[in-house]
């Protein structure tokens, strides 16, 4: 029967340098792969981690294509298990949203090799209509004829065995993670960022610039800077890391009271039990909050108390990882017009935030002849682009994790894409705050302050419910290199502020003049030699310069609907973290 | 007669979020802008570092369009000069190769403001026919009628004031160095080679994860690692930089060392002051050698003795710059199928090298379900892509360098669009180099030993003039990961070896086997608890993985002819070398 359909389709397009097809390149197709039944294939991903509530269906009998026997050129690769049986599996391959149901009969696999959440399988088969009749949705399976490969696991030690976690507790398998349905779809929602992002600037002109992670200049002299040293290359660590293994046995034992809790919730059998198990947790859970911040305040403290001389040290100079890259920007827009850049930034920031890294991807641009409301509008086109981008080409994606994390995700995106932005001066904006009887704020808003993320948010989700952008800050709370406004008190600088994440995009006008920027870094008590080289852009050929920062991770926040930047980043550095 | 001609053709498009137009706009045109006379422009750029040899025409009277005199309106802005006078000058915009004719009247602006190489100028102005007869090329210039900006130039403190400065000096410019029209080039072509990357990735179905540049994983037990800390972050910088400071100075004197002798080498006049000058040079020169040599032997044994407590550090370990991300893809390929990133890589090597730098950018990818052999026809299509990319996308630049720099840039990337691979095991390639009679190696090759540079650009120059690919090498000097041969010697390693800059891609399929894997962290006295995350990914759902890691930055030699990787890299970062 199989043979006989084959011909009605064209080979299935190879899986670029693997020699398998992609799942999306069946489920891709409109008949949703219906038409390709009766095709050989090979097939390979990973058994689902979610969703699956396949039984396990011992000793089916079935009889496609009349063919039970299990061929004997099978028998070498695993041998017979006694009695025959059919594993129904659901295999994902990270190519797409849907997954493919296979059959797989025990004389080619057991079902103990196959059946394990998170196992990988390699199999070449027939497409042929589903076996079980239940699963509607399902309009094709995958006949195992032979297994290419069988990566197992151990069921009992994969910590991705259990059904649902929740995202918290995957952040400790950033390695495994990617496995479940909903990182994958973020994933390729971040990969359809990245690829929005580089073709929006290619399209319209702009020059990409590789600039340097590692520099000796304190770009905005924020000083939470993270130093790059072989100085300490060779020495060796030192014995007492107890407080660390402590915590780290403790937040083990978190996850374990955790599942503990969850167990007991579905047996539903003992109320009591239930109640003592949480108050248990929840006090353990408050212990770790104690010696994290016991062990924060300490590390505050432990700089090196003998001096250092960093002219002996790798670089002859004490180097940074950048905190911006459109210092150096400036120099390439001054030559080549419009450029930007893509890579990751740093900053050695402390404290908990669910919407920072110490590590962070962010796209900057810097425009040549251009003053702050080029940048601006840049910075709008820029955003319209990218949403418009996603929902016309990860609308699956989109649609699954509206479904599993935020079912507002598209509307939001469409409010970017297609209306338009408040634009309100830093003045104005604090008027408006101060005017607001309906919600009281943390801290009140005086002139001068740095708007807080209530503010922020109350601007963007209550007032004008659609992003804000705030121009014109005072000068004190902007880098030194924005250009002062004529009112000696404003700076030439803007904020875009989005529902839901606050701030994304950060530009500014630079100072191109010479003594009006000096002066600056002498206000500030800057190390002027640092920025020498930056104040010889002003000296020989100065031009106009504007151009924005854009916070690549928390903008995958807006656009998946998950609400921690740790979800959001392959592998999140931050305070303490950074175990792979 | 100006105006009545702009009806001819529609307004210019004007250049993204800078309302001016960019030179491409005009010269890339089929007539180079000719059907543009008439046409009111705004054009913003640098008067031309190199190229330029328009004398100064003092009290040129022209009367293009039958006006001459000052308009007032300009009055305000500039005070009129004397006597009246018209600058030429040569503007390029680093948006393509040709540069624009501009006359400015000195009404408008003085000789003085205007003419010194580097000045940046915004000027709104009529497009006209040249009005030099001499420069045959040019077939349109633009009169200018109002300056909107300029950016002086100190002439006498500007680097680049002198022509055409060789490339190895132009490196202490970084900042400046772009406004040179070889380094624009160069530049425009490694934007093209980043944009033929990510397309052939994208259009492949790859998809792109931005892995981690600090990890506590020292991913291919290279030692050669920068430590990523805020342990020094506040320790005082020691007063003795002393040495440091001597050795600036002695760069420094060779500069004006080199410039006096160009100058009498043109002067022409006294052959004894120039050999006596040439060798005062050549002294200073070895006593920089010296001191470099030195400080290079300090700064090996300077690590601080004390030992350091990691667990206190930012991250509460010891944490990397990585060397390589394909350990970390290799956790999303399991995931996800086919998966690549781009982004920075770091080594700390002290040794001079014109390949590689402390901080290179990277093409790093990971197939799922891949052998060896799959991920080395990968790296074969993308080499070829990216070379037929950027012959078909910047053939005008590929034309400027080939001109400047290297007239064989264009047969090099047909040798690699057009052309095939060799192929031969690393045990044929010992054999063949060990039967080499014509050449002398300064090192004998054995079998067990790595290729060296010269063996390398003997099999690809020499041998097959050809890319060539060596494979199989032995597992000794192969990373502890790369997937053990069956003959229990070699390994499932390949390195791609070009032309010119020897071997760019190395690439490899992972070890699956969890014993073996195991096996060969012990072998090699490696940290075994830094890599338990990655034996997890063969412990559970275990995936057949391969991938390359291709170095970026010294392909630009490749593509553009240059021999050092200090002028391929916008702001390149090496052992002493991290100034701005």
């Amino acid at each position: 029967m199989a043979s006989e359909q084959a011909h009605v389709e064209a080979p299935l397009a190879l899986s670029k340098y693997s020699k398998r097809v992609t799942l999306k390149t069946i489920s891709g197709r409109p008949d949703g792969g219906a038409g390709l039944i009766g095709q050989r294939v090979v097939v390979g991903g990973c058994v689902e981690v979610l969703q699956t509530k396949l039984p396990f269906f011992r000793s089916i009998i079935k009889a496609f294509g009349g063919e039970q026997r299990i061929r004997e050129k099978f028998d070498s690769i695993i041998p017979k298990p006694p009695q025959q049986s059919i594993s129904i599996l659901q295999v994902s391959d990270g190519s797409c949203v849907p997954s493919l149901l296979m059959t797989v009969d025990s004389g080619l696999a057991t079902p103990a090799q196959v059946m394990p959440t998170g196992t990988c399988i390699l199999v070449e088969g027939v497409l042929q209509k589903p076996s079980l009749q239940d699963k509607e949705k399902q309009v094709i399976e995958l006949k195992a004829e032979k297994i290419l490969h069988i990566g197992t696991v151990d069921q009992d030690r994969y910590p991705l065995s259990k059904k649902r976690l929740p995202l918290e507790l995957l952040r400790d398998s950033t390695h495994f993670r990617p496995r479940t349905t909903t990182v994958a779809s973020v994933m390729r929602i971040r990969n359809g960022l990245t690829q929005a992002t580089y073709t929006f600037f290619q399209e319209n002109g702009f020059l990409y610039v590789h600039v340097p992670v590692i520099t000796s200049t304190d770009c905005d002299g924020s000083r939470e800077n993270l130093v790059v040293t072989t100085l300490l290359g060779r020495g060796e660590v030192e014995g007492d890391e107890s407080a660390s293994v402590k915590l780290e046995a403790i937040r083990a034992s978190i996850k374990q009271k955790s599942k503990q809790v969850e167990e007991l919730k579905r047996s539903d059998s003992n109320k009591e039990a239930l109640a003592a198990a949480v108050e248990d947790l929840k006090k353990t859970a408050e212990l770790v909050s104690q010696l994290e911040a016991k062990q924060r305040q300490k590390s505050g403290k432990s700089a090196l108390t003998n001096a250092v001389n960093f002219s002996e040290d790798f670089f002859s100079c004490k180097a940074y990882l950048s905190v911006t890259g459109r210092l150096h920007l400036e120099s390439y827009a001054s030559a080549l017009g419009n450029v930007y850049s893509f890579g990751p930034r740093f900053r050695a920031s402390s404290s908990e935030s669910k919407k920072l890294l110490a590590e962070m991807w962010m796209v900057e641009i810097e425009l040549a002849f251009s003053e702050m409301e080029d940048s601006m509008a840049c910075a709008v086109d820029f955003l319209k682009f990218v949403c418009r981008w996603i929902l016309e080409n990860c609308a699956e994606d989109l649609k699954f994790v509206a479904k599993r994390v935020d079912k507002l995700v598209v509307d939001r995106l469409q409010l970017i894409a297609a209306g338009p932005f408040e634009k309100i001066s830093y003045t104005e904006a604090v008027e408006v705050l101060k005017q607001t009887t309906a919600r009281k704020f943390e801290r009140t808003i005086e002139w001068g302050a740095s708007l807080t993320e209530e503010h922020e948010s109350y601007l963007a989700e209550e007032i004008y419910k659609k992003p804000v952008i705030v121009y014109n800050h005072p000068k004190e709370i902007k880098p030194f290199n924005v250009r002062c406004n004529d009112d000696g008190k404003t700076s030439a600088a803007f904020d875009v502020i989005l529902p839901k994440v606050g701030t994304l995009i950060r530009g500014s006008q630079s100072e191109e003049r010479l003594n009006m920027l000096s002066a600056r870094i002498k206000e500030l008590g800057l190390e002027k030699k640092q920025y020498e080289w930056y104040l010889d852009l002003r000296r020989h050929g100065a031009v106009k310069c504007s151009g924005f920062s854009f916070m690549f991770d928390p903008f995958i926040l807006y656009a998946t609907g998950l609400n921690d930047v740790r979800d959001a980043a392959p592998f999140p550095r931050s305070f303490g973290q950074a175990n792979n």
